[in-house]
């Protein structure tokens, strides 16, 4: 049984904030000295708004000192990926996700949004997206790095230049788009074509990520945000697939990152009936819906993956509805909501009774795959640090009898199958 | 085995819209004529959007025409729920689902929202509920109306009057609110407060219905709608909860209708994990996130209340993560999703392996008790029309042993129980 090639399709790589000033033009200087002293400002502000713990970030920064340097630093960061039996990765902006203070300048980054200051968030993500460029030319075939693309919301047309430079500067894990358009156009708008145009030219994945959320509308109260931040960072998803972008590009890659996958069998369900027509909802709604030419979940097997980072177990039971091939694992490194810096043992409560084959898939031939990653340069590398099934305890006699019954169900609107879960089957 | 009582908690009832015009006070008559006729362009403009299909709706007329009427005609209303074997019944508005021809005026109904025009969908609101309360006297103890309240959003003083109003006229389902509050407020002002307030000293439920959904956004994409229509309509359970309305108001009931509820497990855990903090996610949070006693999952056994209509079998498959005693099953009569004029061969279908006890509750004493009915003054209707549990094949032999392990994980996060679902059970 060989070594798992692992590869997190989400990990956070960023300067700390004040140290972007020097990848930012200079004419932008005197306004980025002004918005570090307002983010300090705002920092206040979280703690008193209930986003932010120092107690918790006191505790976090004591005990990972070194380790977060790897949120910039390239040789700390191999490490403590090396540690974690991780070979390769793909590099989301926000290295802190406790106090944000490694956060690229004017809000580039997670919580970009089409309310975002067109020219200054663009000036911060040419920032980072440079900064980046430079950390993953020091070991490329380990880090698929992402371009931050403020832009598609403002000038489609320059976003399309800011994507082929990305590509040209070696940023393969493809481009962060914000999640929410904010007073822009949806993304089902004919405006955005030439970057999806390009993205699929090029070979450059699109993604979301959890973070932003319709926070002018939460009187503060943090529970709504943790309750919505997730669909908010899915929705881009139908807005791509109903207006067709998935059609008309059949290569172009689309994924939610750090939005759990949960949820992924009920909207394809949903989606496949509108189409299908097996339901009287369905049934009177309009003789020529779409035109698209596949199912939903079709489009959702070519063309979407899941960043579903800390896959939960009960998630990865679904994969037979989510699609093995959809859903690309993540340590989230180095934020605490992920498994760093005890993803091996994570690892192995989580994977323990997943077959083997599936597990390659989920851990890391997929990420593979989808930001073509050198896997044979990375071979080395994984005989060194990659875990075996044996680290993850799939060598002792695995039940996995007890997946049979879901796999034969798999997606039961197409199966025809009785889709009742019944839990755990009794001892 | 006695016979099951059961009530629909989710049928509709309205006029054909032109016959509102007697409801409705005299000053707004002119308004109203040059309505009608706009919607009736609006209706073409429907069928042009993708939103109706107009081979679909002539089938649908022709098959249906005599139950149909039951839309607003009392006494064939009741010969359609008995042959559903129906004994009472929640009505909403908008008896007409195919092309909105039984709509209360000015937008009232299913699709209002923050952004309506104050005066004239409160007028048209007030036009339904008269007839509405008219509708419903003439056998009370079978019919639980709910009063319009678009007046929330606009005018909460306002609004608490025409609670009131509808408590006095006996409309005892409650009120229905707009599941969005466009420009208005979040449902978490405290703006709000004297109607929640006034709800829970009267008795009376509070509702959103699946309808109304950010249509902006979509350009004219149907499968954008169907994809988010749910979403939309759950929404303000969160935003009550969160703000501290169920802790204020412990014996206020909301619902949320037609909504589906596949989503319920996993906002609970959602939520529930924010306050119980086993995550890194949840602790990086502030010390004082809410001013919550109870968990987010107990707000929602004592307050909450899914609406859940023609419930799947793998919606009922988790009830013991949703509430065995939170899902109240629907007909959604006369609407062309629900299981009207089928109900019989559907109850079959959906409910011959579940435990009796809990299909009991789920088809009807719930609701009983949300909505107050008479149970002793119901009895004898149920005798003459209530199906047995030999008629929805429970009397073979039940595999009820399957769902035992679910019910014994029931909330994993709470019990602590491995939650993974595996299918059903092979043979």
């Amino acid at each position: 049984m060989s070594r798992y090639l692992i590869i997190s399709s989400d990990c956070h790589a960023g300067l700390p904030t004040r140290e972007y000033r020097s990848y930012l033009e200079s004419k932008y200087h005197a306004r980025f000295d002004e918005s570090v002293r307002q983010n300090e400002a705002m920092r206040a502000e979280l703690v008193k708004a209930g986003m932010s713990n120092p107690a918790f970030a006191k505790k976090w920064y004591e005990e990972n000192e070194e380790g977060l340097r790897g949120g910039w630093d390239a040789a700390r960061r191999d490490k403590e990926l090396d540690a974690d039996g991780v070979a390769g990765e793909v590099l989301f902006s926000d290295a802190d996700a406790v106090t944000g203070q490694a956060s690229a300048p004017f809000g580039a980054g997670l919580g970009m949004s089409g309310d975002s200051d067109p020219e200054l968030v663009l000036a911060g993500a040419r920032a980072h997206n440079r900064w980046l460029a430079e950390l993953c030319a020091e070991s490329p075939q380990r880090r698929a790095g992402l371009a931050l693309l403020p832009s598609i919301l403002h000038d489609p047309e320059l976003a399309v230049a800011e994507v082929r430079w990305a590509k040209e500067a070696g940023l393969r894990g493809g481009v962060l788009i914000p999640a929410m358009w904010g007073s822009c156009a949806p993304y089902h708008d004919p405006r955005y074509e030439p970057v999806w145009a390009t993205c699929e030219e090029l070979g450059m994945p699109i993604h979301t990520h959890s973070g932003p959320a319709s926070r002018d509308e939460y009187g503060g109260l943090v529970g709504l945000y943790i309750t919505e931040v997730r669909w908010w960072c899915a929705r881009p998803l139908w807005f791509l697939l109903w207006s067709g972008v998935f059609e008309r590009h059949p290569r172009l890659k689309f994924a939610v990152t750090e939005g759990s996958c949960h949820w992924v069998p009920e909207l394809l369900y949903n989606m496949d009936q509108v189409v299908l027509r097996e339901t009287a909802g369905a049934q009177k709604l309009g003789p020529n819906l779409t035109k698209l030419s596949l199912l939903p979940s079709e489009y959702f097997d070519r063309n979407c993956f899941i960043g579903a980072s800390s896959t939960k177990r009960r998630e990865i039971a679904l994969r037979y509805e989510i699609g093995v091939g959809n859903m690309m694992w993540g340590n989230d490194f180095p934020h605490p909501e992920g498994t760093w810096p005890h993803t091996k043992d994570w690892l192995r409560r989580t994977f323990c009774d997943i077959p083997a084959q599936e597990t390659r898939q989920m851990l890391g031939t997929t990420a593979a795959e989808v930001f073509n990653f050198d896997t044979e340069a990375l071979a080395p590398l994984v005989e060194r640090i990659g875990p075996t099934p044996a680290d993850l305890g799939q060598e002792e006699a695995q039940d996995l009898e007890k997946w049979r019954a879901a796999e034969e169900v798999g997606r039961h609107w197409l199966t025809g199958k009785e889709p009742i879960p019944t839990g755990p089957r009794a001892a």
